[in-house]
């Protein structure tokens, strides 16, 4: 570790598991925690139970606010453990001098998207802190949910399985990067934030069964997909031109010097099925967003590996995402 | 509602309620929510739930810093409720350019007071976001605890029964001050933060029936004694020179113009019990603290009012904190 945090430690690649296995694994150290999933299993197998915290910057972007994202954000990680959100806890921690108006429409934004998933916010926190001890507003949600989709693991892929994606990967890290540096966009790209429950429920209700599923915040599909394959032990072949890119996000990208697939999602997950089902998962998941597609197998080719093959027969492995990326994408 | 928050809105007194009615339940209203508890009760009655961020300033004081603090506060939140605190998340804001080693003695705190308490950190989240976004380092942490005394409520407060306090009051409140102010104290005054659990199962194990419960933390006893007067529709009536108070902190609230018992505590809480029990509850809490002590009773005199009368009988009422106070006490 470097003897100073920095930026890309909270990247959601490399340096983010840097600094979680040195410092918080390795004090906090139990069976529950060291699985890594998005969200925890307790209480024998019946609740998920998870956390984050929004730093968002801006507050408000093209299609949400830091108040959708939070409860999106803290109700995906337990759709994405197979449980139905139910009980959340909303913490909010406020600079002095902060519009009353705007954290009216942040909790506002919150209540719609709780009605989205049938959750209801039990308990509170509110911090205010005096002037330039904290950039406007930091909200934290932690969830309960009940697991109606059990052994969904990041550790459960074996050779032959399909991977699918739910929808056009980067929106949210284009979005955010094209509000935070003033750039005018001539069409409608805003971010995928969306509460990814109702699709996890049709996959449930369609009687697919999941094998991993994960939404790519942080880190992107790269850092999903290079988890599953440590995880699992197990190669990742990505057919690349299967991963839908919108055109605007491409060209954010070329701007950015990014890729598309490192990029942070809000409303985008990565799923593992088994091979006979994938076309059955697809024709669900085309139903919320036409722009799903299945991305890639599970192979043995170099375990623990992703590997993206391009369509004209070159190959190269997709490396968890390292260095700075975006800050306060979310 | 003013049109901006200020920092009398996070002063855990009348316009931190007014704050969280106004915006937070109004929007959010439900049956759980509205209780206003220590933490919320889900699952039948079965189990705790709640959630607190932590802002203190400076990080590191007398007697504990902000990871101890964290672990505390909210394990605490689910004593109050006779709760065993169980699992924790802890989600973690820091600043970019923070102390790795600084960052590794607070998560080692954590961990002394998570044993302490029997818990333990299943879920977490890490941000890193750029210099002067946020002031150093914020910590949420967020628990489920498993009720094992049901029925403490702030609304279940009858007349006749006792008011008992933990031990001496305002400690915390007057060691941050101290600490921020460069203060040179020539005893050794230092915070109270404490877990309170230990206590809560000496009680239970006494086979006391604890009627409320409360830590008098942000808004002090005061806020404790007005909210419980007016939850349960009662008055509470304190003997004013049997709240204990050490000499350096009513020192200390001299130069501040506060009174000791509107300032916060992290490790002291406020008892009811029947009549028939005071005494046996009292010998119960001086076993931890010989400075707890009986400070007043519920009587049906100024309903929803917190009465003071002092050693040479004048009387006056005992307000809800209202102002600045101090922020970033906790």
């Amino acid at each position: 570790m470097t003897k100073t945090i920095t930026i890309a430690h909270g990247n959601g690649g490399a340096e983010n598991n840097e600094l979680i296995q040195k410092i918080f694994y390795k004090h906090f150290a139990n069976d529950i925690l060291s699985k890594s999933e998005d969200a925890a299993v307790i209480e024998d197998g019946r609740l998920a139970f998870t956390t984050d915290s929004f730093t968002v910057s801006p507050l408000f972007f093209s299609g949400g606010d830091i108040g959708k994202l939070a409860v999106c954000g803290t109700c995906n990680d337990l759709a994405m453990m197979g449980a139905k959100p139910k009980y959340i806890t909303c913490s909010v921690i406020i600079e002095e001098g902060f519009s009353t108006r705007d954290l009216e429409k942040i909790v506002k934004s919150m209540k719609n998207e709780l009605e989205i998933n049938g959750a209801i916010v039990v308990s509170g926190d509110t911090k205010v802190v005096p002037r330039g001890s904290v950039d406007k507003l930091f909200i934290n949600t932690t969830g309960i949910g009940e697991i109606e989709h059990k052994n969904i693991s990041a550790s459960a892929l074996t050779e032959g399985m399909s991977i699918l994606v739910s929808r056009d990967v980067g929106t949210h890290g284009a979005t955010i990067f094209a509000a935070r540096e003033g750039i005018e966009l001539e069409s409608s790209l805003k971010t995928d934030c969306a509460s990814l429950y109702p699709q996890v429920k049709a996959l449930m209700d369609a009687n697919i069964k999941i094998i991993a599923l994960r939404d790519a915040t942080r880190g992107g599909v790269s850092a999903v997909l290079n988890e599953w394959a440590r995880s699992s032990d197990v190669c990742i072949e990505i057919k690349e031109e299967n991963i839908p890119v919108q055109e605007e996000v491409k060209g954010i990208c070329e701007m950015l010097g990014f890729e598309a697939i490192d990029l942070a999602n809000e409303g985008t997950f990565i799923l593992a099925v088994d091979k006979e089902d994938e076309l059955h998962a697809l024709d669900v998941l085309q139903k919320t967003h036409v722009t799903s597609a299945i991305i890639g197998t599970v192979t043995a080719l170099y375990k623990g590996k992703v590997l993206l093959n391009s369509s004209w027969g070159t190959k190269r492995f997709l490396d968890l995402p390292t260095g700075e990326l975006l800050p306060r994408i979310c």
